[in-house]
C-alpha cells in the first residue's frame, strides 16, 4: 500500500496524517452477511453515500455468515484494491453464536495486520435489543456510525483527532467526556450499556 | 491466486464480482473427519454435484479430526489447487471437545487469511441433536447449505448479495428478516436456536 | 514442500492423494515431553515401527513441556525434513493447566499451517483416568492410534476416506456411526467420553 | 528495523542494550481512541514532552475504538517510521467489552511480533475506579507511566534494567520487591489491586 | 538461522540433534520485568553461569510488563542473535492479571514459531504461595530448572531424551512417572500442585 505520511505542528504535538492512498480515489470496501437479520450492507453503503463518497468508489460483497467476513475483506483489500472495508455481522444469543462471533472478530483482527489497512467490525448482538424495531434502530445506528468512521479514517483523520476522549459510542447515545464533578458514576456500571 | 474483479453498478452501488479464477473452472475442496458420526464430506460431494459441479471438480480428502481439518484445507488449496473448501467437523458434547472445536475454528479462520480463500466451516456439535436422527437430519441440512453457500461464493455471488440480511441459517429453519411490526421477538431468545 | 497430487475417480468424486514427498521416504517426526508422567515419545515409536515404517525415517526428541512442542516440531519439519509430527503432552488436572494445554494447542494449530503440514496432537489430560494404571492405559491407545494415523495420512490416505464419519476414537473405544434406528442416544451426553 | 546491539559487562553478564535506531533520533508515535472518555493521548503526548522528547518526534493519531489500535500502531511504524507507540485504550464495563478488549490486546500483541517494535499496551478498565474523579486519576498516573516506559525502553534501557522485579505497578502505587520478612503477604491477595 | 542435524541410532529409533547453532557458541537470551516482586532475570543468568556457559554468551534484557515480553524475545534472537530466550514473568493475582498473562503466552507462543527458537516461558503465578517467602522459593526453583532446560535445549538434548515422561516439574517437587502399582493416584488430583 502506498502510503504518504505528514507530521505537522498541532498544539504542542504532531499528528500524522494519510494524505494520499494508492488510487487517485480512496475505495471503500462493505462486507455483510446472509445470516443477520437486517440488511447491514445496505445501510453501510448509504451512509457513505450521505458522506459524500461517490458511488464507483463504493464495493459491497455478501458472505454467508460473520467467520467468512475477515476472508472476504482481505480478498476485497488485495485483489479489489479498497484501502478500507466496513464488515457488518450479527450475532446469535446463544453461548456458541458468541464463541463463533468471538473467532470472527480475531481473524478481522488478524487480516487488519496482514493488510496494513483499517477493516471496521460492524457487529450487533442480537441480544443487545428485546425487540425487532429496537434491533434494527441499533442496527442502523451503530452501522451508519462505523461507516462515517472509515470516511473519517481514510479522509478525514483530523475528525477523529479533535473527538480523542470524548466517550463515543456506535449504536446508543454517546456517554461523553469523564467529569469529576460528576459523582453517581452511573455510566461506570454494566446496566448503562456503554458498548 | 489470480483473481479478476469486476465493479459494476447495482442500484446506488457497486458490486464487487470475481468473474474468473487461475483454472478455467473453478476446484472445490471437501474436507472431512472419521471422528464425525456420519459421513458428511459425501453430503458435501452430493449437494455439490446436485448445483451442477462436475466430478472431476471436486476434491475430497478425509482426515482424522477437526484439528487436522485446517492444515488439509490449506495443502488442498495450496498443492492441490482448490479454489474454496468444505470443512465438515463434529464437536463433541463435553468441555473439552468444545475448547477443540474453539482451536479448530481458529486455525479455520488463519487458514483462510493464509490462502486469501474461503473455507467454510460446516460443523455440528454432538449435543445439538438429542437423538441420532436428529443429528442426521442437522448434518444434512448444514452440510449442503453449506456446500451451496461455497458455490455461491466462488459462481453466484449475486444469489448471496440478494439474501443479505434476510436471517438464512444453517442447519434448521431461516429465522427471516427482521420485522418491526413482530412484538413478541421470540428468535431473539436463546431458546429459538438462530444457531 | 514439494507435494504432488492426483486426482482419481471413487465412486462419484475425486480423491485428493498425496503421491510423493520430498524425500523417497517420508520422514516421522515424534516429540514429546519430561513433564509426561508415561513415556509417550517410545509408545510412539513403537507404534510407528509396528506398522513397518523403518526406524532411520523416525526422529525422536524431547522437550521440557507441552508449550515447547510446537516450535519443536516446526524445527524438526523445516531444519529436520520431517514430512508429519505426532507430538505427545500430556495436561495436568488444574485449570492453569487447562490454559496452557489451550496455548500449546493453539500454538501446534499455527506451527500446522506456517508449515503446511500435519502435526498430530496427541495430548491426554490427567483427569482422563482415576488411576495411574488407567492413565497408562489411555495413553497408550491414544498415542498409538494418532501414530497410526500419521502412517495413513502420509501413506495410506484412502484407510481415512473408508472411515469418514464411522465415529472413531483416540484414546477410548470407537463410538460408530450415528444409527437413526438407536434411540437412546446415550452416545450423545457428556458422560459417555466421546472425547 | 536497523538496530544496532552493543554486548557489555554488567556485574557478572552482559546487557543487551539498543544504541541506535534507524532514524537519527527516536520517533514516539502515541495512538487513542475516541471511545475512551479521558484524553489519554494528549497525557501520553505530555509525558513524553516532559522526558525531554522533542514535538517533532512525536507522531499522534486518533482512532474510533480500542479494536482499531493495533493496526493503526502498525501502520506508524511501517509507513510513519516510528520506533516505539503507546496504545491508549479504555475498556467498558461489560463481559462483551472485556472481550473486545480481549481482542484488541492480542491484536497489539500481534502486530508488535510483526513489527519486530514495542507497542505498549496503556488500557483502563473503566471498572477499575469508582468516579470519574478517580478514572481519570488512574488513566493519568497509567498511560504516564507507560510514556516514560516507552522512553526508557528506547533510550534508557539501563532504567528497566536496574528496576527488575522491584514490582513496578502502572495505574497504582508500587508494591515493592517481595520480602521475605513480610508475613502477612496482604500484597498476594485479589483485593489489594496488583493491575 | 542455520541449523544442522544429525539423525543417529539410539535403541529402535534415530534422535534429532542439533549440532551446531550459527555462532560457534551458541547464545542465551533473558529477559525479565520491572512489574515482577523478584528479581527473575538474575535468577536466570546465576543458573546459567552455574550450568558452565561463559558471561559473554549471555544477554539480558528487562522490559516493564509481561506482555512486552515476547517482542523483546523476538528482538534478542533476530538482531541479537540469541539462540534460546528464557523469558521471566510473574502474573499477578486477579481475574485481569490472569487474562493478561494468557494474552502474553500466546504471543510468546507466536514468537517461537516467527523464529524457529525456543522461548521457554517461566511464569510463576503469584496466587501460587502464600506468603513472600515461598513466592521467592517458588520462583527461584521455577526460573533455576527453565534455565537448565535452556541450556540442556541448546547443548544437552540427551540430557531431555532419557528424562521423557519422567513427570519433571518446574518451581515445585517433580511427581515422577506413573506407576500401575500406585492406586491412590493422589498426584492426579488438582489439589496436589502439579504445575
Amino acid at each position: 500500500m502506498s502510503l504518504m505520511w505528514k507530521g505537522d505542528q498541532d498544539s504542542d504535538t504532531a499528528v500524522v496524517r494519510r494524505v494520499t492512498t494508492h488510487h487517485s480515489q480512496p475505495r471503500y470496501g462493505v462486507v455483510d452477511t446472509t445470516f443477520a437479520t437486517v440488511n447491514m450492507g445496505d445501510i453501510a453503503v448509504k451512509a457513505l453515500l450521505a458522506q459524500g463518497v461517490a458511488p464507483q468508489r463504493i464495493f459491497r460483497r455478501t458472505v454467508p455468515g460473520f467467520k467468512d467476513l475477515a476472508v472476504a475483506a482481505k480478498v476485497m483489500i488485495e485483489a479489489g484494491g479498497c484501502d478500507i472495508i466496513v464488515a457488518c455481522g450479527m450475532v446469535g444469543p446463544e453461548a456458541i453464536d458468541k464463541q463463533c462471533g468471538h473467532e470472527a472478530s480475531l481473524a478481522i483482527g488478524q487480516a487488519q495486520l496482514m493488510t496494513s489497512t483499517h477493516i471496521l467490525e460492524a457487529f450487533v448482538h442480537m441480544d443487545e435489543a428485546a425487540t425487532d424495531a429496537e434491533l434494527i434502530r441499533v442496527v442502523e445506528n451503530r452501522v451508519t456510525e462505523h461507516a462515517v468512521n472509515a470516511h473519517w479514517i481514510l479522509e478525514k483523520p483530523e475528525e477523529l483527532t479533535k473527538r480523542a476522549g470524548t466517550g463515543a459510542r456506535q449504536g446508543f447515545s454517546d456517554i461523553g467526556a469523564a467529569d469529576p464533578a460528576r459523582t453517581e458514576a452511573s455510566h461506570l456500571r454494566p446496566a448503562s450499556r456503554t458498548r
